[in-house]
């Protein structure tokens, strides 16, 4: 049942050797990887203007100024992260860039945050596109939380079924929505340069603005940057694109900031002109799209592809956050079981921790866009910086060919990123509190883990440990709850076993009963020795435990092992199990973690 | 952890031994069998008044009548359920009564309806009791369903700690519930008496009302039974009286309904008289003594302790239901587990069960108590029926002295239930149909649970069967992940069990690794044979299971057992397991439950 569900929503399974055809054209790439940096147009300009509205209408027009700061802080990141595709072909995600050129510390570090990161990545987008969807229909409103939540487990199906599969669904939405805001943003400029627009909607350009602060500014423009969240996802995917991997990445990329630059312009620049305001209810985009061509379809066709590529920009989430996942755990700093490949060839564990978490942060934080992005974009930022630290002191070692110029771009970008992170830090600690506890909570655990599997690792190993004490004999122990087939048949296997010692373990609740059972055992299986335990207490586990730890201790005196044989019968239907008393799983589960005995199972199958 | 906590909640466990000294006194007796019957009185009027309210509210007199028709079946039931008493001295739920006298299937009619109808006891008892409070603290009004799942568990705890402790608990408020509805009905009959209360709030008995109908009469006759309900707990728990039991059962039952009449008539006359209205947010109770006292302490004082007896009401439940569940366990028609006493002595099974599902229900329900009454009540009527008729065909069977009587007796009282049974059908039908879907679906379980106990016996007893086929050998499979000392201390102690052959498997995902791997294993264990497999869809399981089926069929030919022994590592701590894959686990409960091999887990256990 279970396996056939599985197989509808995720497809049959591929083997190992089908992995080659799962790379990217440039196309696609564009698409796949850039609806996260991209979508970002639909919350950034929107962040700037909630600030901005804190002291009055009149400082939206500071928005302009604050845009072309972002849009100074988007050239520095494209060119810095242009030398990162060229100097780590093989993918240089922040984690690897970090680790490689500052050390293990910042390594993590950087690791730790673009975990949580794309988690939130998920959380934001998908939170996002719901409010574009809401916006367009305020009857759904109140269903915000269900809405995404149901979006990520689409999302999350449609990435466990592997990512070619994932892109080519991708590709349109993505390039719908670019050619969505291009017609919106032209019609726009139409409306403003033939007059239709009033030009009193908006204070002018360098109005005085009572009350404005740098404090603020810094804060508007930190939340500003947000729209930039993204641009890391090319150079971290190298190895998924089409050969030459790195050229093709680099193109990418820059089309990638050109397109953002061209959309985040446009929007911000449409929204100081209506003089828009931010409202609870509905997006900017949404209120810029009503605007200009009223609530006709080319509204709704905006709102949807907007809330299309919002959805699948946490796609980006997914195509990073199992890799990132693959290469912390290969380095045993997070658990083994995301280095393995799903069916479909994903890391599906690393898939579906991405899922389930990000619908719990949905929940906790009850998709409000605004209270996520603080936290996803300095999340953003740390690992941006450390990258950009990372090339820095890689130029500096290496000092290949025309090194000053790339130590100076790499410079800029570093410290561009560390100031924006600090601006964040600074204006808004009260939203990014969370960073500074439960990163070093995250590091720590990395630390633990990584001792763990090393640890791990040394006890097993054959040549460091001293030889295997040789096993002198055996003692078998079954215990018994009467006199049935099923009990005949362990002990017929346990006497196969040519044991030194078979013991049969009867529990008893009450004297009589005891006494009768021993009469009749002796008549029936005189050869199989008998010991008959008391309980007071109505429990078999602990009088049976306190049995074999003595038998144990004798044993291990004398180098014999020691097997607990437990008969059980097995049901022909598997829900006959609730009928009948699992005390055999929990004496085995009891025994196997806290004693040093063999336990083993002898199934008496039931025919009917 | 758990168990501290356990340990805390639920005390220390008892001795089998120590089960004597849960014996009931009279006084006791009463405040615990019979809050079920007192506290209905809290709804039993209200539900009257609803159904007339469709017609008028002059059509209110009708209550006078109806409550008289009321009286005088709760008498019916009171004298038919003192013959069961001293005809069925060790308990004579109407399970056993119908079982005896009418054959199995009535039996686990009556069984299966009031197993349900305990679970209905207590989601009634307990909506009821949060009305009564939310009714007092209208601030409350929105968490109805929280307020009653909280107190579901706290009566769970109360009663897994076991029966005596909480009826200390329970005789105070049900006293305090009598004393305060006295004084309740007291001083209400003095306002009247003396005038103070208009006697134009009410239509004076025999006033014509356009629209009433025979239907509707007897459909709030059959609501307003509904306040007898729990009435037979006396008589199904002779066993929990101290000696005589009988006797003092006995003079407990004609205690409870004398109080029950005079509250159940009190409380109708009261409402009649100042002519209230039911209303959503206020319940009748309330509103009487709201009118009578206004909102000072002793309106307080009767809320609480009417919703302290109606939430302790539930307790009845919690008496019954497991007892009735040892019954049915004990005659093989469900699950075995509720025959075992928990640590403090009571079935703690059943209690736990009875607390999930009525929170199930008071969540399906939305804690509507209205919404549950009629499904209650029909199904009290049901058993109250066979009961009544199966002591008839005893009284016809047996002939004992004054039979006549005692037949007459419990004729009228089958012949009332029957009916108040039968009107429930008629006029409540929209709202008691799933009783007839889920009855017969809960009888055909019951027989096929019993089917299945008794087919499990007669494949277990030793006489009824072939004798075992003797064991000629043993192969040993050990799967095998590696070169470690997890792998070499499984493979020492296969050696130590001199099987006739031991197979290590090892599966590769790669071809390279494969080859690389027998190499090695050659070196290492030139002994043990090798046999390597490959797994094109990185699955562990299904290579070897496929290996293992070949393997046992050989193997079966020549009666040979088939032992697999899984090497497994046991961290120091159990946070561990989760960084490591659990392929063991898996491995084991797949080939337990599928296949004819035994299935032994060898422990290595890891020092740090």
């Amino acid at each position: 049942m279970f396996s056939s569900v599985k197989r509808f929503l995720i497809g049959r399974p591929l083997k190992s050797t089908e992995l080659g055809d799962q790379r990217l054209n440039k196309r696609k790439a564009l698409a796949i990887l850039s609806s996260d940096a991209l979508s970002s147009v639909a919350y950034g300009p929107e962040q700037v203007l909630l600030v901005l509205m804190t002291v009055s209408a009149v400082a939206f027009w500071y928005s302009i100024p604050i845009a072309l700061g972002v849009l100074f802080l988007l050239l520095a990141l494209i060119l810095s992260y242009r030398q990162i595709i060229f100097a780590y072909p093989h993918g240089g995600g922040a984690y690897v860039v970090s680790k490689e050129n500052l050390g293990v510390n910042p390594g993590l570090i950087a690791g730790g945050s673009l975990l949580v990161d794309y988690i939130l990545t998920v959380a934001v987008s998908v939170s996002a596109g719901t409010d574009a969807i809401t916006s367009a229909f305020p009857s759904l409103h109140g269903y915000n939380v269900i809405i995404a939540s149901l979006l990520v487990v689409f999302i999350t199906i449609l990435n466990l079924r592997g990512i070619t599969e994932s892109a080519s669904i991708l590709a349109y939405p993505v390039y719908l929505f670019v050619l969505a805001l291009f017609i919106l943003i032209g019609v726009g400029l139409f409306h403003i340069v033939t007059g239709d627009v009033s030009p009193d909607l908006h204070a002018p350009i360098g109005t005085p603005v009572a009350g404005i602060s740098l404090f603020l500014l810094l804060r508007a423009f930190a939340s500003g940057s947000s729209a930039l969240t993204g641009v890391e996802a090319i150079s971290n995917a190298i190895p998924t694109f089409k050969d030459p991997a790195p050229n093709n990445a680099a193109k990418t990329l820059l089309s990638m900031g050109f397109l953002l630059a061209l959309l985040f312009s446009g929007i911000v620049y449409l929204a100081y002109y209506y003089g828009i305001s931010p409202r609870a209810d509905e997006t900017v985009v949404s209120q810029i799209a009503a605007e200009t061509f009223g609530r006709n379809f080319m509204y709704y066709f905006i709102q949807g592809t907007t809330a299309l590529i919002l959805v699948l920009a946490a796609n980006t989430g997914y195509s990073a956050f199992p890799l990132l996942a693959f290469n912390l755990a290969k380095d045993k700093y997070i658990a083994r079981m995301f280095t393995i490949r799903g069916d479909r060839l994903g890391y599906s564990n690393g898939i579906i921790t991405l899922g389930v978490t990000s619908i719990i942060l949905i929940i906790i934080f009850k998709g409000q866009t605004e209270q996520l992005i603080p936290l996803y974009a300095v999340g953003v930022f740390i690992p941006f910086t450390l990258s950009q630290t990372g090339m820095l002191v890689k130029w500096i070692r290496e000092k290949p060919k025309g090194w000053i110029v790339k130590l100076t771009i790499n410079f800029v970008g570093a410290l561009i990123s560390f100031t924006v992170m600090m601006i964040f830090f600074l204006t808004k600690f009260g939203q990014v509190w969370p960073v500074l506890i439960f990163l070093p909570l995250i590091v720590f655990g990395f630390h633990r883990i990584k001792k763990h599997y090393d640890s791990v690792g040394e006890q097993l190993r054959l040549q460091n440990n001293e030889p295997a004490i040789p096993i002198e004999g055996n003692i078998i122990i079954v215990p018994v709850a009467g006199m049935t087939h099923v009990v005949e048949n362990s002990l017929n296997y346990a006497k196969s076993l040519s044991a030194d010692q078979i013991i049969a373990v009867y529990v008893a609740f009450e004297r009589d009963d005891e006494k009768l059972f021993e009469a009749k055992w002796n008549k029936w299986q005189p050869d199989v020795r008998l010991v008959t335990l008391n309980s007071y207490y109505r429990s078999i586990i602990q009088p049976l435990t306190k049995f074999i730890d003595t038998v144990e201790h004798k044993a291990s005196e004398s180098n014999y092992r020691v097997t607990v044989l437990i008969p059980q019968f097995i049901p022909k239907k598997s829900w006959h199990n609730i009928l009948h008393n699992q005390s055999s799983l929990l004496i085995r589960a009891y025994l196997l973690y806290r004693r040093n005995v063999i336990v083993a199972t002898v199934p008496y199958h039931l025919k009917k």
